[in-house]
């Protein structure tokens, strides 16, 4: 069973410990202020004024030796001389005097202490040492720490405003169901301000800081429970604690709370910054898109739409289908979101028979084809009412997108007056105006119908929408498969597969290769005359160490006959002796030339920062400069690889594509299937595996392994 | 020479029966409404609400057989009956009437009319046959047309606000130096409300119908001498006037008048919208690109950029490097944007050591990296102030995006002050708050610094800048290759081309074919033996009529031997003549067969939308797959050609990827140069013309078309 998967079935109610710390994070009765300055234009001043601001009920306690009270607040020289119990300590001292402090929250058992300064895991090798110590003596004590690099944490209800953040403190700040997790904490006060600017209102703001203990997953799985909070928004550079945000965000899910991620590092420079920004290691987008969507974690890539997605969603669940109708009175602005969701893929659709005829009895037509367009006749009330209680009604869409134009700006209650009145009940209704109509929003603002400022927030929610699926139970592993693979594994006593082992692995899956002798290096090449081969045959050098065996001289293609075979196996001694006179060889593999109708790479790798991943793309030099792969979280169930293989566009060609022969598509996405496997903990030694290429023969005829590597560490 | 070119090198001083339509359309003195409506809840009593309530001071003529007056202005009968000359008359009687108006504005010498009316060319034939026949009847009249399907014109310095839009007439109209022409009647207002709603103004706005006489072109070009207009807006559907567009686009480019394109259409969904809408035959997306890039105009995918990009470009022309230095106070609020400009291919620039240098001489230490991220020291005016301008006096840049974070809500004066003092001088300068910030945008917005709402239009617009080049002057044509092509033409009398004569017009362009003879059809199949030949070849039936050679059985390959070409023959012969009995044939092609390092297509035709443009794509099926191509529009120069390879993923298998030998790119340039001559005028009865596969050789060894066709059609 995987890590993920292990997460997922344990017992989801919060124990005492977790309830205290939550308590402390969000419910402090005492907050310890370490470092509070006295001095106005300090970082270090602020939370004392923004917790009053936004009327902190509970005490609050600066620590500072130097003063006896700040701001009307008794001060005390340490933690150590608080007389009440503190459930929570913000600690804001340099990064030097954070570990003193934290052996006073060990002292004085406080559940949980919030770290401010940076200079920790974000500020190279040094710091992450440094980070590493303080948290393997806070566990040991017993305390649960949150950051370091964090700006603080807010909660509305009830209200504790605890932060260095300057629009934190200045902001008017509405309750609401909207919780904001941000991995930077200078976003957390943008995300904020323009949520509440617009009229949102938020239960809880988290600045998680490097997550040195306390995760983004662990904040998410509380708030699953939190009855304040309605959605969940991440605004993420990285993943760092892929299996507990998998099970949190799969029982959000279940509760019909949705979490919406943001997440930067889409493009190389993104990366770049993600990485030197918060000491991430930020990995491809494919992987987190794979991982978001394993878990029913909708992504956006829109940052406005943060704030107008939730509203669409409500608490629906994912759908099955994802078809949407579009209604609108102005073409060209409708166009301006239609033509977006068709570049996305969203499939829009046109009214279905029953819609059409039962407008025409109300004497509304309306076009056939994919955008109701009502023109001028639609800026009317009860057409626009009919028309889209109609829609809303109708089997044949699971969203609709409402249109209006000029007529929102002057006369809302033509559009937005039917549109609160349909509510977003039955299915997700999304509406966009195509002038600046601030009234009409307004008074969606009010419902709980998804008013949208721009078409590309409206297009990107919808697309996330439609890419929004009830997440899949873990597949079935097979058990006797993965006992194959790791006794194959224990049989190499720790060295590293080479390609005929790795072979070994494949075929334990049940992953066929190309039949294969080995000749061993002690064997004269003349003797391969006596060999069991057809030809013509490749002859490869077989050593774990020499992972680019073309480059290394190591290959010899096409090979005929037996004489040419012998003189093959002594050009590759000769090159590797030469090349590589230090590696470990086992010899020479002497391999059936296959062919194929297509050739594809199959990987498996344990991702840093989702886990076991399983990719599919489409072999040869082009695929790698078209990028044309597919991703997926291991293990992946047999519908998810042909969901993979219909994904990479290069294999139209085993499709069927221009009448070109089919391949054997289903033995590709059984392989897939069982590639994906390694996933699995009992063979957790395995990091990397790939075989490159894998043919893909005639229909029926199977695939067949022609090269392929296995990579292993020894356990931790 | 080219229409295009023509149309550039024409004289471009307004005629007088320019100006007086340009006049009468935007400072018309006496205005007639044709069909004016005393009922205040038709469309048609609009417009004379709207002139009076923008403070037209002109007069208004109601023209209404039913009425003596409305609202308060003196009806007549027809225009006949009006004692004064008339500058303008909007015509909103049904189609049928219209041409009846018509007429009575020949018979009035009135220089232009307006027609509201739709079931014209947007309506299918029969309405595209009444439109022709009263472009015909208006031009023989010397009337001029703007619309029909036209909502109408605003101008705002005269005042003339002639729409039936409720937008129009409602909103505050505030004068600026924005022009809108939109294809889409409904979003005018939307645009209007939009720009509006953040502080833009406007001098003129065109609802453009379905340009039966004036284009969007024309339009254009009029408002590049319009000393109101600084910046010119088009929301496109499809482009009908390409070449009078493309060389007042050019004009504008010198007069430092940018032109900026919103173009519906990228998807299909949104293709058949913009067809069924407006009767628009759109074409492709990379088309229209090809076509914007080529003449200096903007092309930009975001909405709200339409209005944020204009205060961006200021007056700048197009730059030579488009170097981007990004500063923040908020790493993740500044990633947002970066993170998009890397994903669209902007490059993003550390500062210069010289930056560095002069910064630290001031006490200011910056990050070495592609974002100047100054966290919260940079919440000081006087250091937020000093990066800034540091960055935008380095050359080291040729744009500087500055963004901040909570400080910009709160203390605008920190970076809105150091930005509208730095202004959109040397360089464009965007501005982008992670927060709500209404107050730091509304600072900038007295200034010329270009404040963007979201990331997405911040990113978008500076996109957009990074690919606005100099039009290029149209590369020279070479006159003698251009009449050879029409002299192997002339030789065909009308007759389609087949793959020989193909041929003989590639070889005149000089692209060379592979050797190739003809075995005609009275030959007897053994004859071959006797044949110059160096085999393996290929046969190939050899006929105008049968394009799909292959699917004919007109094809075999790898052919080697005298005996065997003589089978070939036979066979093609059989199955030719049993699956196209009636094609007319000209013999079996005999041709050696070439090999190269890649397989390009190379196409070139007239496109209905932007005419003659040169389309360079990867070749074989994969390539067709992944839609990997590069366009153009024809003719093509050198360098650009270059680009083009440059552009097309799959050539990188030529370019020297991964140390696969380098392919003859120079010669697949100078083929690309060759091929797009056939733009030329004097060939234009060429309307396509294909080399697929076109071989490039290696480095050296040039390039040779192994199979190609040239389609004609007979000059109108």
């Amino acid at each position: 069973m995987t890590s993920a998967v292990a997460a997922e079935a344990k017992e989801q109610t919060m124990t005492d410990e977790d309830r205290r710390v939550f308590e402390g994070l969000f419910a402090p009765q005492v907050i310890a202020l370490v470092g509070a300055s006295s001095d106005e234009k300090k970082h270090t001043s602020r939370p004392q004024r923004s917790l009053r601001r936004h009327g902190f009920q509970g005490k609050i306690v600066p620590i500072n030796p130097k003063r006896d009270e700040i701001f009307g607040d008794k001060a005390y020289p340490s933690l150590l001389e608080v007389p009440e119990p503190i459930d929570h300590a913000f600690i804001m001292v340099p990064a030097a005097a954070v570990p003193e402090a934290i052996e006073q929250c060990i002292q004085r058992r406080i559940p949980v202490a919030t770290i401010y300064a940076d200079g920790f895991a974000e500020a190279g090798p040094e710091g992450r040492k440094r980070q590493e110590e303080l948290v393997a003596r806070a566990q040991e004590g017993g305390v649960r720490l949150l950051g370091p690099n964090c700006s603080g944490v807010l909660s509305t209800k009830p209200s504790s405003a605890l932060s260095v953040n300057a629009a934190i403190e200045q902001l008017d700040i509405t309750p609401g169901s909207l919780a904001v997790i941000s991995q930077s904490g200078s976003m957390t006060g943008g995300l904020l301000s323009r949520g509440l600017g617009r009229g949102v209102g938020f239960s809880k703001v988290v600045s998680i800081g490097n997550e040195s203990d306390i995760t983004v997953g662990e904040i998410t799985d509380w708030l699953v429970d939190d009855p304040e909070t309605g959605t969940i928004l991440l605004f993420l550079e990285t993943i760092r604690d892929a299996p507990r945000l998998a099970a949190a965000a799969r029982r959000a899910v279940e509760a019909g709370k949705p979490v919406i991620a943001y997440k930067l590092g889409r493009s190389d420079v993104g990366r770049s910054l993600a990485a030197s920004h918060t000491g991430a290691m930020a990995g491809s987008a494919e992987v987190s898109d794979a991982f978001f969507n394993a878990h029913g974690i909708l992504r956006i890539d829109n940052l406005e739409a943060m704030f107008e997605l939730p509203v669409l969603l409500g608490h629906h669940r994912p759908s099955q289908h994802h078809r949407v109708a579009v209604m609108s009175t102005t073409g060209g602005g409708a166009a301006t979101v239609v033509d977006r969701l068709g570049s996305m893929g969203v499939e829009v659709v046109t009214p279905s028979d029953a819609v059409v005829d039962a407008l025409a009895g109300k004497g509304i037509d309306i076009p056939r084809g994919p955008l109701t367009d009502l023109t001028h006749a639609g800026t009317r009330a009860d057409v626009y009412g009919a028309v889209l209680d109609e829609l809303v009604a109708s089997d044949h869409c699971d969203l609709v997108l409402a249109i209006a134009g000029s007529s929102a700006q002057f006369q809302p209650e033509i559009s937005a007056g039917p549109l609160v009145r349909a509510g977003n009940h039955g299915k997700p209704l999304a509406a966009f105006f195509a002038p600046h109509a601030p009234e009409a929003l307004a008074q969606l603002g009010e419902s709980d119908v998804a008013g949208f400022r721009t078409p590309e927030s409206c297009a990107d929610a919808i697309r996330a929408w439609s890419q929004w699926t009830l997440p899949s139970p873990a597949p079935e592993v097979d058990g006797r498969a993965i006992a194959a693979v790791a006794s194959t594994l224990s049989a190499m006593q720790g060295r590293r597969p080479n390609e005929r082992e790795s072979a070994d692995v494949f075929g334990a899956l049940g992953i066929r290769t190309a039949p294969a002798v080995v000749v061993p290096d002690d064997a004269a090449p003349d003797s391969v005359a006596d060999l069991d081969i057809e030809y013509p045959v490749v002859a490869k050098i077989l050593s774990g160490d020499i992972p680019h065996k073309t480059d290394a001289g190591g290959v010899v293609l096409k090979i005929q006959s037996a004489e040419a075979l012998a003189e093959a196996i002594r050009t590759i001694r000769e090159n590797v002796s030469t090349r590589h006179p230090a590696a470990n060889v086992d010899g020479v593999l002497v391999q059936k030339m296959e062919s194929g109708l297509a050739e594809v790479i199959l990987g498996f790798r344990r991702d840093p920062e989702v886990g076991p991943v399983i990719v599919l793309g489409a072999g040869g030099v082009l695929a790698e400069v078209y990028k044309d792969i597919a991703v997926r979280v291991a293990p992946v169930g047999i519908e998810e690889a042909r969901s993979m293989i219909e994904q990479v566009k290069g294999l139209a060609v085993v499709r069927g594509y221009r009448g070109l022969p089919a391949g054997d598509t289903e033995a590709l996405a059984q392989a897939v299937v069982s590639l994906s496997q390694l996933a699995d903990d009992a063979v957790s030694e395995i990091t990397e595996a790939e075989i490159n290429p894998l043919l893909v023969l005639p229909e029926g005829a199977g695939v067949v392994a022609v090269d392929g590597l296995v990579v292993s560490s020894p356990q931790k």
